[in-house]
């Protein structure tokens, strides 16, 4: 087990790194306030891991309320979250209460809101259970859910108490899902770490393998990476931005084929090589160094071309971007793999010429 | 004008208090981080003041939104809380973009709550227009809306940039509505300001008249003693919880008759003194004591008397109340004119007694 601890003064929370995690109740006690947890699950997830969790807490004397939610991206709405309102509410649940979400990103983003919000905030714990969410958005503290308008529009940063990324749960994984979450290990290599990119470039073999110590170096050096990232700028107004490379073209990605249709390492795999089409135009990144971007994502089975939306609808839906200031369109761009810029400088006509999508 | 500055840290923010400041675009401008703000208000107070408060911004060129929802406690719930999400979505408000609250408690908590969790966080100036919204929930960044199952059961701490509290809007009020008002006035000299409590007896005639000067001095230090508390205990952890005198009773009473059906000061009256009935029963307050809160109740024209919902009903409602700890129920009680605590360490017979209704 390797133990990474997020930095953010009286916020600060360990992440737990390793095999069989998730039955070792003696990593979750001291972090709960009263003997009682609530346990937000999906019906993927609840056969494979429910109990494997549960049993092990219930044995040391903790009650455990189990929510099981429907599952799919389309379920991260207000309908389900208020299923886990519903649920904490007639099992009255107090402040002392702990949450704990057992799932993807999906249950961590809708768990930690209902954490948030819940009699304005009771404490939870992470326990990602997919590679994206191991290595994204368990690091962080962004919690939300989706609106007919637009994905994570509504949310609150919020801090677990522990996180708990058991890999062992990945081999329950679908492997475009597993892909999926490659995508984002890719991304921290890309945008601040060129020695992890060469790592991966020379261990996406045994990665996609699962192999049990690559897995484990992958996931922590994310982490790493993340944790560092959200430490120096918790609120998203600086670096923290560069974590959302490939995001502003994915998400209008997401948004148009309908959430759920392209997984989300899917839309950024395929935005990410968007902004480094984009890079190249204005001369920030060489075709060669694109090159090594798209060979990588194919060794991860990753998509490299977006869906042809026509330039307009692609500005409408990116126009919608949290990253929006003051109606101009910021994105993150490349100079050089290992390094990413966040600016809205670029010439405008490039943008759209990377948006007709010829590639 | 005058001033009161709330002491959070990077958080702080400054309560002005007087005539006329509605109108005074130049009070709000300093605090814009863009030229753009989204008033939310409601249907009974925008006839009244949107135009007075929207008219004087937009001549300095600030684009001015305006959603108008539907008034009443009945409305403070997810349902109405997605129409500021939907309206601030389809004019594509940014993180930048600033939320005005302009209306009573339930436009500032609702409004308070959606700037907290739109885009996880936008930020918001508080225009109260009622007396109690002026004295209670303007000061100490409690947001949220109403869950079928309790009150303010889904929620965040948020803190305002500015509230503006305008004593010219409480002329509009209903009498009913001001009495509620006067309600927590009180409360502040019962729980720890018994000079207070003294000038509020001398003054309840002028008060209850809306007198210019002693309107704006029982608002001023309402304020001063919330915020007093609330910069020592931001959380809610320790003496803040003061603050919730006679609201475990009256929560009750107000879950119990159906939102809107009592007001929420009024509930507060006559749970405060079923809390001093219990105080009183416990040997800690005398029963002359008690008549002076009856009688300051009475002056202000607030029940004393809470409905006979029989003890079991009581006792089952407040069981959920949020300042429960391990299933306890800890209540605010009086020691003294000016002196509240805190406790859970009570005979429960003796609240049982409370509960019969035998006054």
């Amino acid at each position: 087990m390797q133990t990474l601890q997020v930095e953010l003064g009286n916020r600060s929370y360990p992440i737990h790194i390793g095999q069989n995690l998730l039955s070792q109740a003696e990593l979750i006690l001291p972090y709960l306030k009263r003997k009682q947890v609530a346990i937000v699950t999906n019906t993927t997830v609840a056969p494979l891991y429910l109990e494997k969790l549960a049993a092990p807490l219930r044995a040391t004397g903790v009650s455990v309320i189990e929510i099981v939610l429907p599952d799919g991206e389309a379920y991260k709405n207000t309908e389900t979250l208020n299923l886990i309102y519903d649920a904490l509410l007639k099992n009255r649940c107090e402040r002392s209460t702990t949450l704990i979400a057992l799932g993807g990103g999906v249950i961590g983003d809708m768990t930690g809101y209902a954490a948030a919000t819940y009699l304005r905030g009771v404490p939870f714990i992470q326990i990602p259970t997919t590679l994206l969410s191991q290595v994204d958005s368990s690091v962080g503290g962004k919690t939300g859910i989706n609106h007919p308008l637009g994905k994570n529009m509504i949310g609150a940063f919020y801090q677990p108490q522990l996180v708990l990324a058991d890999i062992d749960t990945l081999k329950t994984l679908p492997t475009r899902e597993l892909s999926a979450g490659v995508a984002e290990v890719i991304k921290y290599g890309l945008i601040r770490d060129v020695k992890f990119f060469d790592w991966l470039e020379a261990n996406m073999t045994k990665l996609m393998a699962l192999d049990t110590s690559v897995t484990t170096e992958a996931v922590y050096h994310s982490c790493f990476n993340k944790a560092e990232v959200v430490a120096a700028d918790e609120h998203e107004t600086g670096e923290r931005a560069t974590l959302n490379l490939g995001h502003t073209f994915g998400h209008a990605v997401e948004n148009a084929m309908g959430y759920g249709v392209w997984l989300h390492g899917e839309a950024v795999a395929a935005g990410t090589m968007m902004a480094a089409d984009l890079s190249k135009r204005l001369g920030w990144l060489s075709a060669a160094e694109v090159e090594r971007i798209a060979t990588i994502f194919k060794a991860a089975n990753l998509p490299i071309e977006a869906p042809d939306l026509g330039v307009d609808k692609y500005m409408d839906l990116m126009g919608l971007d949290k990253k929006v200031i003051d109606g101009k369109i910021r994105l993150v761009l490349q100079q050089g793999i290992g390094k990413s810029v966040v600016t809205s400088d670029y010439d405008p006509q490039a943008l759209r010429q990377t948006l007709t999508m010829a590639l």
